[in-house]
């Protein structure tokens, strides 16, 4: 294991400040942040000030105990035992003595931070606040976005690896898309190949979406096969070392129609329009309106629906995520940040929808991608 | 869609006794059980009364209103819009009168049912309290688990069907465990054989656990090399249909050492030993109970963990889960309950461990195996 001790450090200036006596650490991401592993269902508490404590599963305490030298550990064999020891940790943590500069919240109710998103278990979160009832759980975004958002050199390098991987992925499944062959089939052999190429697995289930599934905001890769003239997009999400690739394509079987073409052609123009906007200081609902007028334009302003952009790294979606957390609307880009852009899906609903995605850096310039695919090969092979 | 009307009104019933003005759920199995469709992030509400109310991504509207007939719909484009429109479907529920024989709470404080386990985001329960003040979040486990828990026979037949594909994966696993070769080549080949076969996925990440990692609850995957004399316990849990499998087998690369054949017979032993009580009646704790005895028996008391069997079904861990909800150890059994039974570890802590995982029906004469496989064959080549 690898402890990125500046990380913490910086996470303990950001505590103090904001009155959080301790991060409760419960994600693969955050886990993989911090202690540069990946752990299925990992805990561990960052506190405000001291070492980090591992939590453990009894069994691999020797294990553990090898790695993090002589970090405090937690060992549980079930979960009432790791929440209880969390609660003593935390109950230490407040009579131990919080650091100098540590900014009490006003109602002198200590806080606890952790990540509200899509991963952390909700029975987890409740069964602390039961036990834990002197304690008032906060977002932990306030410190970890500061952290996280604008990307290092090295984690650039691993997501620009991951999209890469995204690629192959991508050349696999477009390989197979034909008349007959359902989505199950085309995510079956995308996945193999993208594991063959080094990826761990996906941050979310690969999408192949067919025919009037091609609408759906969420993916599947079902058993339908696909006919001839049917859209089908394609979402991959491989991840390397935790960091997560977007690559969506759309595809059409056989010759689009006229609806199909001005479709894939809008978003595209999209996309490059708001490409060329991804820069410092421009407000996320920005990238939405710019996106929007080029679908009026094209006639199809009724079909569209804001959530172009997000931001995108250890985890699938991270700050900014304005479909996901509103206030993210109002959140200006940063220089570094990494964002995935062609998120939304532009459908004539029952009918069809498209959808293309690439990750890019937000520079002064605009928009650079991480890794060039091809936007204009949409049509396959029809039989 | 296929909408499941008998299991709608049998909680209905339970909810209305509970004193549950609705079930808001949040996961994929839920919304399989009671709409029979496997889908990322869904969304609906099970009110006391009336009809079930479908929650869609606006561009899936008309898709969903020709599968879902006349039902209720609640339309979104992002996460606020979603919460906005339950909370207005909850509001109507109560203003619009609850049912002859509801259960009003004692508090007068209406509650609404919850999974409340590793698959509903912490973040959707947090936004439902803040903007529903007024309502009590409840565990749905006193409505699901009545439902869930004895496998119907359609259900066993999908829980067979994908415990035949684990034991192609873990076939191909076998082939391949070698010196030299690694944990995630391992999984890649697993999963690759699985999704060919007609898993649409697993329910947890693959668990390829070499050498001392063989301790570990969770699994990994990793990037190191397996090595003569490892220990090397593969854990599978591919899907069909939603319906989750559990094989696990724990592997020795060369002759074994007299410790290592020890824990594996031990194991072994202790497993059959459960297998013979998993009848109707006996508590979960007594499972755990007569597998110490085994281990103490063989010199393994120190390092015996509880947690021997848990509940499987359309979730990985579902009711009774005695390592995640303390109180299920005094659960009894049931006839037709469906049961993990291998879940824990024996582990010489830094040494090495091992684990043997199967699915068990449980009947008056003992555990019936959903799908026998070899538990002795655990030497492999070692080059």
């Amino acid at each position: 294991m690898d402890i990125a001790a500046q990380r913490i450090e910086r996470a303990q200036h950001l505590m103090a400040q904001q009155g959080i006596i301790g991060l409760m650490i419960m994600t693969r991401d955050d886990y993989r942040y911090f202690f540069g592993e990946l752990r299925v269902q990992p805990r561990a508490i960052i506190p405000v000030v001291g070492p980090p404590i591992l939590i453990a599963f009894a069994a691999e305490e020797p294990e553990l105990r090898q790695a993090a030298g002589d970090l405090p550990l937690i060992v549980f064999t079930d979960v009432a035992e790791q929440m209880t020891g969390v609660r003593h940790a935390f109950r230490a943590l407040v009579e131990g003595g919080l650091p100098p500069g540590f900014s009490t919240p006003p109602d002198g109710r200590m806080r606890v931070g952790m990540q509200l998103w899509f991963n952390t278990p909700a029975f987890l979160v409740e069964l602390f606040r039961k036990l834990n009832r002197d304690l008032e759980i906060v977002s932990s975004d306030p410190v970890m976005d500061p952290l996280r958002m604008v990307k290092e050199p090295a984690e650039l390098a691993l997501m620009r690896q991951a999209q890469e991987i995204a690629a192959l992925g991508m050349d696999r499944a477009r390989q197979l898309i034909a008349p007959g062959v359902t989505g199950h089939e085309i995510a079956t052999e995308a996945l193999y190949t993208m594991m063959k190429a080094g990826a761990e697995g996906t941050s979310t289930p690969i999408h192949v979406n067919v025919g009037v599934r091609s609408c759906w905001i969420h993916g599947t890769a079902g058993r339908q096969p696909v006919a001839r003239g049917d859209l089908v997009v394609v979402d991959l999400t491989p991840q390397v070392e935790g960091y997560c690739a977007n690559l969506a394509r759309t595809f059409v079987v056989g010759p689009p129609t006229e609806l199909q073409s001005r479709l894939l052609q809008t978003y595209r123009d999209m996309r490059e329009t708001v490409r060329e906007i991804l820069r410092p200081g421009v407000k996320v609902m920005e990238l939405d309106a710019a996106g929007k007028r080029i679908c009026q334009a094209a006639g199809f302003g009724d079909y569209h629906i804001d959530g172009i952009a997000h931001g995108i790294g250890l985890r699938f979606e991270e700050t900014p995520a304005p479909t996901i957390i509103k206030g993210h609307r109002r959140e200006p880009l940063q220089e570094g940040m990494t964002m995935a852009l062609g998120h939304t899906v532009l459908a004539v609903p029952g009918v069809g929808g498209v959808r293309m995605e690439d990750v890019y850096r937000v520079t002064a310039g605009g928009g650079e991608i991480l890794v060039p695919y091809p936007t204009d090969q949409w049509v396959v092979r029809h039989g």
